[in-house]
């Protein structure tokens, strides 16, 4: 196995801690490290906590080969930066007389005077290079201990950025060597996340490199695969060969091996076929023909959706016969498939998707429970229906049975 | 200021440290502490990743009187929260029969067998108590430790939020002691931000508790208003205090008091006046019907919703005359108000509400640029339309479209 440097990122900042802030300094850093062959193997977010600060640049230090923080380097008394990471390394701070009047002539610049407060930005840890920082008043430090890189950035990243471009990017890339992390995510639908791992384990767990993880996100499954090399045609070659494998073992249930979504790939196939498209919808509400018309470009191939939520709606608008509804109630295959025809025929489209079922909370009985569904495809030839059971709250139905349905006509198209 | 009970959260998963993945938990959960007077004090977040997560773990337990891990929980090989938890508390980990057996009749009850690697979920920690998850097999723990309470949660927040809020959140409450937080959000449509800041600034910023901030969402201005006080009612009274200055000044423009979404306000209106709505969409593709019908109870109101994409579609199912279509163009308010207008005589519902617009990124012009919509409000006295230019991408055009249609109806119905 290729040995990667391994780095943590330290974000600093109370601010950055309230339930509506993401740290995207982070994962901008994150594509930074990964491109040169650096793994994150952790992040902590701090507030303004000297205590937790400490112990956490202390532990980041031992642990891994690159430690960046960003943040808490401003010129007031809640930027702690400086003065915690001098103690956690044991290193003295000193003020750097050059810096504090590098500062005074930026503040000059500008017709101002430089506030006292200020002068705390100008101190230095031992034995720390200096990184120059045009955007800001904040200088970053990269510090050589004990065999780690200890980076610290400024926190808005148009300060944040140009820094570690111009001054940590170079530096680390020597450090790094040549390995290149690369990374492909295959989408599954139509299994469920242990039978997934059933057929897969065998396989991907003779790989140390790519590395796989499995996702279980709504109702796909989602296999990431990592991989190291010495040049990205290496790392390339490593993912082709375990995907392929994993897809061959697979088969169709595999999706999507760029990221597309479902409503991309059934809209490209039925694009590339030349097909049209219309859909008729009871519990799923409208989510499918959404979740299609959310993709530019769907005018082409969709062509008209209906959410027939009472019996009447099916009849009038779908032609769905009323002894039909009374004979096997709206939640059954033979209502699915009508539907499906119907939409097929109102729209003049070549395929008729359909919909129907019980999302719940209400609404289920012992005979015809809460998830109950009904998908229907309609062709030219035939159609079919299949009857699925879907555990998981109203959203999760709903979302489930328009992935079903979508996966069926899927299916259909390959 | 109140003194508050301290919380870190650690996100497990070798996914999250990907630079497209932000950990949406912990800012939920963020939310849902304070909320309680729970103050966040630090987040970790760490791969799959013994050694790492086994130190977090400690660390934690060591600093914090609450520490929340969220995923690892699954049945696959990398998912390692329980053993390493169990190791960093130096607690034993042993198989539960019980749990094992409800696992198998989850299963069973949807006609499976349960895998093997399934069992590992049945997986419990010394002395923790097990939190039910009825909506997926991975139940959580509570654990106390050296006074400090720990807490495993599983990563899909369909599972882990209701398992927070149904077995955690009492827990904590009665642990988080006197300073009582709390907070309301009030929702605005209609009205930009500024023009929101403008109006109540003059009246918020005479109050430091409660905390206002004021979000952006989407075409949704959310005012968040925070309140600590020594007792819930000493923070309500706080709250209503401020938020019925706000309101008296915002008029109709608030729609939501409590966290309701726009979709559950129109419904609940239309369900007490006991009227009935059919939808016509062309460039919301099927939003507007998705959001009604995502509410429990819709049936009730909601009868039928088109989708016509296309202007056959809307000549077809909606009875838009084509002269009417080569005339103004379909995106018009002519066309807008003959679809709710058709929609309406087709469903017969009391309402009949539509849109139609060029949500892009292709299909604009010079006269009809991207972000043109209409939307139009049929009833049996009269039909109103409206011209709307929304800016964004073609997600948020459609949003912002769909949740101006559905604010037309809500306004009419005050």
């Amino acid at each position: 196995m290729l040995e990667t440097l391994t780095a943590e990122i330290i974000a600093i900042g109370s601010e950055l801690l309230a339930s509506d802030r993401t740290d995207t300094n982070s994962l901008w850093l994150t594509e930074k490290l990964n491109s040169i062959g650096i793994e994150v193997k952790l992040k902590t977010i701090v507030g303004d906590d000297d205590a937790r600060l400490e112990e956490a640049i202390k532990d980041a230090a031992r642990r891994s080969k690159i430690v960046i923080t960003t943040g808490g380097l401003g010129p007031t008394e809640d930027d702690v930066t400086r003065k915690v990471a001098a103690r956690a390394l044991g290193r003295r701070l000193s003020l750097n007389e050059t810096i504090l009047e590098e500062l005074r002539q930026k503040f000059l610049s500008f017709g101002q005077p430089m506030p006292e407060r200020n002068s705390r930005q100008a101190m230095v840890i031992e034995d720390a290079e200096v990184l120059p920082n045009p955007n800001g008043s904040a200088p970053g430090m990269f510090i050589e201990h004990e065999g780690a890189a200890i980076v610290l950035l400024p926190g808005p990243p148009r300060e944040m950025r140009p820094m570690f471009e111009n001054h940590v990017q170079p530096r680390l890339v020597s450090r790094a060597g040549s390995v290149k992390v690369l990374r492909r995510m295959l989408r599954v639908a139509g299994l469920g996340e242990s039978a997934v791992d059933e057929k897969i384990a065998p396989i991907y767990t003779k790989y140390e490199n790519p590395q796989t993880t499995i996702l279980f996100n709504q109702s796909e499954i989602e296999i990431h695969l990592t991989a190291r090399g010495r040049s990205e045609t290496e790392a390339n070659t490593l993912l082709d060969h375990l995907s392929e494998q994993l897809e061959e073992r697979l088969g169709n249930a595999v999706f999507s091996f760029a990221g597309e979504t479902m409503e991309q790939v059934v809209g490209l196939k039925l694009s590339v076929g030349g097909y049209t498209l219309a859909v008729a919808e009871s519990c799923t509400g409208g989510l499918i023909a959404q979740r299609l018309t959310d993709v530019a470009g769907s005018s082409k191939y969709f062509i008209e959706g209906v959410v027939a939520y009472s019996n009447e709606a099916k009849t009038r608008t779908l032609d769905v016969k009323r002894k039909l509804l009374l004979a096997h109630g709206a939640v059954s295959a033979e209502v699915a498939e009508a539907m499906a025809v119907g939409i097929r025929k109102r729209s003049g489209a070549d395929f008729g998707l359909s919909v129907t079922g019980i999302a719940g909370p209400g609404g289920g009985s012992e005979e015809k429970p809460v998830g109950l569904v009904f998908i229907a495809l309609a062709d030219e030839v035939q159609t079919k229906s299949r009857k699925l059971q879907i555990p998981g709250d109203r959203q999760l139905v709903r979302w489930r049975a328009s992935q079903a349905a979508l996966d069926l006509l899927r299916r259909r198209l390959i």
